[in-house]
C-alpha cells in the first residue's frame, strides 16, 4: 500500500540534471565535461578534442572521483585514435599504446583509470588483425560507451537498494561527494537519495561542507539542488549538534576501499561522522560498488593514509587563514571500523556483516547465473 | 622526583608575548588593543583615543572573547570620561552614564560587558559628592586596571591548575580560541597548556581549526606559536582521526556558559570533540572561570542556540564555495552534556561532578574566608 503511494508519487521524478560527461557525435566525435573546478559560483562545460585535453583534465581535477575519471580516459583513448584512424595497422596499435601510456600518467594513483585504460587497451588488441584500424575505433568507442553505461547502471541500482533504507520524511547526511560528479551519473551515496526523491520520498538533505577541499559545499550541495532535493549545508563540526536535534535518521556516505572485514576507507572526516552517529544511534550506511571491497586488504590497519599539501588548510580558499611557521597535519582520508557501518550498500543489494562471506556467496551465485 | 624534574625544566619559560590590550599613560592615556581580525597575516595594534574607536573595535570584533571585552569597555569608560574631567560634578557624570550607554550597545549579547560597564558605573556613582570629577577620573581608571588585573589572576590561576593535569610528551587538542586573546591575557583552555608549557613539560598541541571562524586557525595557533608552544592545525573533521592515531591524551576547551548540571554551551563543534574523546577514552576538560556556571539555568537544554549568518559558511574564505539558494544551518554554539566532561578547570581548581554541590561548598568556603 505505501510502496503503491510511492510509485504513484514517482511522476515528478523527471528532471533535467547537467551530465558530468558525455560524447558528442559518432568516431570523430567529442567529450564534454563539466569543469568542476569552477563549480559551483560557474556551470561551464569544457569540450575535449585532443587527448592533450583529456589528460589536463583529469590532472586538474576539472573531473574527478575513481568511476568518472575511468570513463573520461576511455573516451580519451577514442580521441587519441582520431588521428591514426586512416592509417595502417602498425602506427594505429603503437598510437593506442602511446596514448593509453601517456592518460594513465595524468592521475598516478586511480584505480579505475588504469582499469579503463587496460580494457580499451586489451579490446583493442584483440581485434588486432581481425578488423581494419577504422573498425577498431569504432569497436572502441563501443566500449567507451559501454563503461559509461555500466556506470550508469551500476549507480542506479546502487540508487534503488539505498532507497529502500529510506522513508518519507526523513532527515539524511552525507560527507563528501559521492555524486554523480564523481561517476558517469547519478553518485553512489548521493544515487540512494536521489532513487528516493525519485520515488516521492521527500528528505531533508544535510551535507557536511567537507574539509579542506569543500567538495560538499561545492559539489555535493550544487548537485542536490539540480536535482530538486532539500539539501541544508552544515560546517563538518555542526553534524553532532544536528544529530542531537533529532534531525538526522540515516547517514550515508562512499568509500575509496574497503578492506575484507569491512573496515572502509573514505575522505577525511568520515570516521568522525560514524562515531558520531553511533553515539546518537543513527544507521550508518557505506554506499559503493562491490568493486570496491578489496579482499587482498585484512583490515583497515593495512590501509596508508595518504597526506596531502599543508597549504589545502592554510591558504585554502585563495586567502592565509593560519599563521605561517605552524605544524599542520592533513591526512587526506580516514578508515572507518566494520563495526560502526550498518551496512554496505552495493549494485548487488544491502550488505551487512559478516561481508566477506556474504559477499563470496553473491559472487559465487552471479557467476553460477552468468555461467 | 617528577614534579623536582619539571621545576627544573621551567627556566626557559620567559617569553615576549604581544599582549591583547594594554593601557598606556595616566588618566589622560589611551587603550591599545591587538587588531584581532588583522590576524594571522597582519599583527597590528590600534590605538584607541576615542570611546567611539572602543565601541567600534567591540562592534567590529578587533577585540573578541567576553572577558576582553569586558576590560577594554571599562578602559572605554575611561576614555569617554576624558572629555569632561576638568568639569563640574553635573556634566562629569551625565557623561559617565552617556558613555555607559553608547558602550553597551556596541555587542548587545556580551555579558561580561554590561558586568563591566555596571561595575565603572556604580563605582564612580559611589564617589558622586565625596570625590571631585578628577579624582572620580583617577580611581575609575583605577578600577579598570583592576578588572584587567582580575582577569589575568584569573586566568594565570587556571592556567596553573589545568597544567597540573598535564604531563611532559602529552598530545592535547583544543578547539576555537580560550586563549589570552579572549582575555587580557594567558586565556582560560589554552592558559593549562601555557602554565605546563612553562613548567617544563613538552606538550604537542593540535588546534581544531574551528569552521565558519577559523578562530583556531587564525588566533589558537597564532597565539601557540607565539608562546613557543608545538602547534600543529588540523580541519575539524580530522579530530577523530588524530585521536585514533593516540595523538592527544588531554583534550582542554573553553565555554560561554555552563548550567548548574555541568552542561556546557561553547563554541560550535566543541560537542562532537566531546563525544570523539569519549569513544577513544581521553579526557575531556572544560576551562572557564567559575563566573561561568549559571546556577540559574538548570541543564544545557534551557541555553537557546544561537543562529548565525549563513555567509559565513557559503562565503568564509572571500571567495563563495557554496551554490546560491540552498538551505544552511549555522548554530554558533552547542552544549556539551555533563556526562562527556571530566571536570572543570576554573581559578578555584578543578570541580568534578556533582557540580553543584561541589561549587556551592567552595563558593561558602571562599566566603567564609573573606568575611
Amino acid at each position: 500500500m505505501k510502496q503503491e503511494k510511492e510509485l504513484a508519487m514517482a511522476v515528478h521524478a523527471e528532471v533535467t540534471v547537467p551530465r558530468t560527461l558525455y560524447w558528442v557525435g559518432g568516431v570523430d566525435g567529442h567529450l564534454v565535461l563539466i569543469d568542476q573546478t569552477r563549480l559551483p559560483v560557474d556551470f561551464v562545460e569544457m569540450e575535449c578534442r585532443t587527448v592533450e585535453t583529456v589528460w589536463e583534465a583529469i590532472k586538474m581535477l576539472r573531473v574527478r572521483g575513481a568511476p568518472a575519471i575511468g570513463v573520461s580516459a576511455a573516451y580519451g583513448v577514442c580521441i587519441g585514435l582520431q588521428t591514426v584512424a586512416g592509417q595502417a595497422e602498425g602506427p594505429f596499435f603503437a598510437r593506442l599504446d602511446e596514448v593509453v601510456k601517456y592518460l594513465a600518467e595524468s592521475r598516478p594513483t586511480a584505480v579505475n583509470l588504469f582499469w579503463a585504460l587496460d580494457r580499451m587497451q586489451r579490446v583493442g588488441h584483440q581485434l588486432k588483425g581481425r578488423k581494419s584500424p577504422a573498425e577498431v575505433a569504432e569497436l572502441l568507442l563501443a566500449e567507451a560507451h559501454a563503461i559509461e553505461q555500466e556506470d550508469r547502471e551500476m549507480c542506479h541500482a546502487i540508487g534503488r537498494f539505498g532507497a529502500e533504507l529510506l522513508t518519507d520524511g526523513q532527515g539524511v547526511l552525507t560527507h563528501c561527494n559521492a555524486g554523480g560528479l564523481a561517476t558517469a551519473d547519478y553518485g553512489t551515496a548521493l544515487a540512494c537519495f536521489f532513487a528516493a526523491h525519485e520515488a516521492g520520498k521527500k528528505l531533508k538533505v544535510f551535507a557536511d561542507e567537507t574539509r579542506p577541499l569543500l567538495q560538499g559545499a561545492r559539489l555535493t550541495a550544487w548537485e542536490l539542488k539540480q536535482r530538486g532535493l532539500d539539501v541544508t549545508l552544515i560546517c563538518d563540526s555542526m553534524a553532532a549538534q544536528v544529530m542531537r536535534e533529532g534531525r538526522i535518521q540515516a547517514v550515508i556516505v562512499g568509500a575509496d576501499r574497503i578492506a575484507a572485514n569491512g573496515d572502509a576507507a573514505n575522505k577525511i572526516g568520515t570516521y568522525g561522522v560514524a562515531i558520531l552517529a553511533a553515539f546518537h544511534n543513527i544507521p550508518f550506511y557505506v554506499a559503493a560498488p562491490s568493486s570496491t571491497f578489496d579482499f587482498g586488504t585484512k583490515t583497515g590497519a593495512d590501509i596508508p593514509i595518504e597526506q596531502r599539501d599543508p597549504r589545502e588548510i592554510t591558504h585554502g580558499f585563495g586567502r592565509q587563514t593560519a599563521p605561517d611557521g605552524i605544524g599542520v597535519y592533513n591526512p587526506a582520508f580516514d578508515v572507518t571500523p566494520a563495526k560502526l557501518i550498518a551496512g554496505f550498500i552495493t549494485e548487488r543489494g544491502v550488505i551487512r556483516a559478516p561481508y566477506v562471506e556474504t559477499l563470496a556467496r553473491q559472487l559465487r551465485s552471479a557467476t553460477a547465473k552468468s555461467a
